[in-house]
């Protein structure tokens, strides 16, 4: 698998040790711990449950991780100095003590063995019971980093992107009235599985027929018709990393007239969106933007989610492209932009959605999937 | 959705009041939050990292989920009295304080309102800094409970049964050299969504050719060739509850001699396992008559794992059947065998699981795929 590097999680490592005033920090929050080594454990494993923590020694920059037993296929090529398993399970005899109080135990034992009076931790995420007593949250300061994308972050970000884009590609070929909602999820997540070459955690929305005047929802049995559009809103996670990235689709492959009018409002507000990513940008403007330009032809009231957000490992994140977000956009955040409308009463719905890399003059256009609806 | 019912859910709550001496009981499990009330997020859905808890109090029998407002759609239809969601992120301003601080903030503005001076709490899984003081573990008391599973529960495992059978169905039927794992990854995970009805999550070992040598893993992009065999290893989550049971099949559809005498002697360590499930028997003698059934044709060396384990809600968990495990069979365990023989030098590895129902005086057995390689 694409790993994050050696150097990157080495500068980020770095770059949080400045940030907290702690002899120790501990992660807890796995997306947190591949941030800073580039461990990552698939929510499709066994035991992907276990918890794990990082021990970074703020002082002298050492590393250890604590991780069960049965994930050590996942820690080949990972970028600590120390690896610690506690055993939960060996398969020679039962379990014994349960995962989670063991997994407690194992820290506890390791941090009575280490001499720190002040520690960083991540509030919520950390479990009760662990031997610190001076403590400062570093949630927010790693949340403030994982805005800036690094190279290796950007990376595996195109590495998921692509992937998805095969799954488009393969939706958009073969969708056909009959189908149902299912066929098209199996179509799509096959693809992009085929393509990163491992299977991947297989997010998304798949809305056709009446579902899509709603706007999403995880696909069903539901059988598509000729005249309908269905949304397809693809967010899967891919060694750690996301794409999200959205087409609608005509299940006949012809639009109404009402349907090409909504299609053209879309990529109005998708272009109007782009016009406005730029370092230096209110989030809560590039919403406006959007919503002014489907508020042409009517389509601005059945508009009722964020226009946008960032994304990386995980999503959604900042920045918020909704009315009341003061974010600044900057270099190296990478946003989607999402302008949708649904209407129940006037029958119809549809959703288009691109990624991008915020750079230093203005952006560059990650995702490269089609946008017509047919 | 298939949800637990409220009885099961009421009866399950009545039974872990009566064991543990506290006025307030707080599950932050989410396995256990759906074992104790219905409420189950996928992990495929947006926000499924986003904490939970419920509280239950004591003397009253009282319920209360407090979920992330993003959550509300995996809330319709649970058993629960009062669902608080605390808003991480509304789609009209940025989301402010993260989702783990944020959760653990709602659980204390919750239990700063509530008389209570003892807890049961689950070690591990509840956070660092809530505000409880008496605490008593009650994660060992909920993994007992598990094993008797609950006609709701024993619903739920069938229905995920249904489903991965669906799946081993088609790969049996589609299996052919030149696919790859990956390709064969794609046929079994969307029969057993189609069957379902709905997005499962798709675990399982897939592992063809040289790859089978060791007994499984992730599909690759590894291609399948004629002589090879596969092995199938199926184990999604579906509506919270698993089904675990495997195959090995013939890529060409014809066996070695070599492959014949391992699929024999297998089927011979199933037959050997099965005699022993009963109420009453020792696990570790279950994992014996299997590995002295292998031993007769020298497939003894390489079965080093488990011979098979509970199941239910999560798996491995308890009966273990593993050489030193004390643990005793009884009525209600979901229990697999699954004998297989791996070795490198030779070149040969399989294995085949079925799932069963531990009864009165035996057992019903709850998976029905075929066995044989071809």
């Amino acid at each position: 698998m694409l790993r994050l590097t050696a150097e990157g999680c080495q500068s980020r490592r770095e770059r949080l040790i400045e940030q907290v005033e702690a002899d120790l920090i501990i992660i807890s929050n796995p997306r947190h711990v591949q941030y800073l080594t580039g461990f990552f454990v698939t929510s499709l494993a066994l035991a992907h449950h276990a918890p794990i923590f990082l021990l970074i020694e703020t002082a002298s920059g050492k590393t250890t991780l604590l991780m069960q037993n049965m994930l050590g296929g996942f820690a080949d090529g990972i970028h600590v100095d120390t690896i610690e398993p506690y055993i939960w399970y060996n398969a020679r005899a039962d379990a014994g003590v349960p995962i989670f109080p063991k997994a407690l135990d194992a820290l506890n034992a390791h941090l009575d063995k280490l001499t720190f009076s002040t520690a960083g931790i991540e509030i919520g995420s950390l479990p009760y019971g662990v031997h610190v007593s001076n403590v400062t949250d570093v949630t927010s300061i790693l949340l403030e980093m994982r805005r800036h994308k690094d190279p290796d972050e950007l990376d595996l970000i195109r590495t998921s992107i692509t992937a998805i884009e095969a799954g488009h590609k393969a939706v958009r070929s073969q969708i056909r009235p009959g189908l149902t909602e299912i066929d098209v999820f199996n179509i799509m997540m096959s693809a992009i599985a085929k393509q990163a070459g491992h299977p991947i955690v297989p997010m998304g929305d798949f809305a056709g027929g009446e579902r899509a005047f709603q706007g999403g929802g995880p696909a069903t049995s539901l059988e598509l018709q000729a005249g309908d559009l269905m949304i397809l809103d693809i967010f899967p996670i891919i060694n750690g990393y996301k794409g999200d990235f959205t087409t609608t689709l005509a299940v006949s492959g012809e639009l109404s007239s009402q349907q090409a009018k909504l299609q053209k409002a879309l990529l109005d507000g998708m272009a109007a969106g782009e016009a406005m990513l730029k370092p230096g940008v209110r989030a809560g403007d590039v919403h406006r933007a959007i919503i002014d330009e489907l508020r042409i032809e009517g389509f601005a009231d059945g508009f009722r989610h964020h226009a946008g957000h960032g994304l990386g490992l995980s999503h959604p994140e900042a920045p918020y492209f909704v009315p009341n977000s003061d974010e600044i956009l900057r270099e190296g955040d990478v946003v989607t932009l999402e302008p949708g409308s649904y209407n129940k009463e006037e029958g119809y719905g549809a959703r288009i959605e691109h990624n991008y890399l915020i750079t230093e003059y203005g952006y560059e256009q990650l995702s490269h999937h089609l946008l017509p609806f047919a």
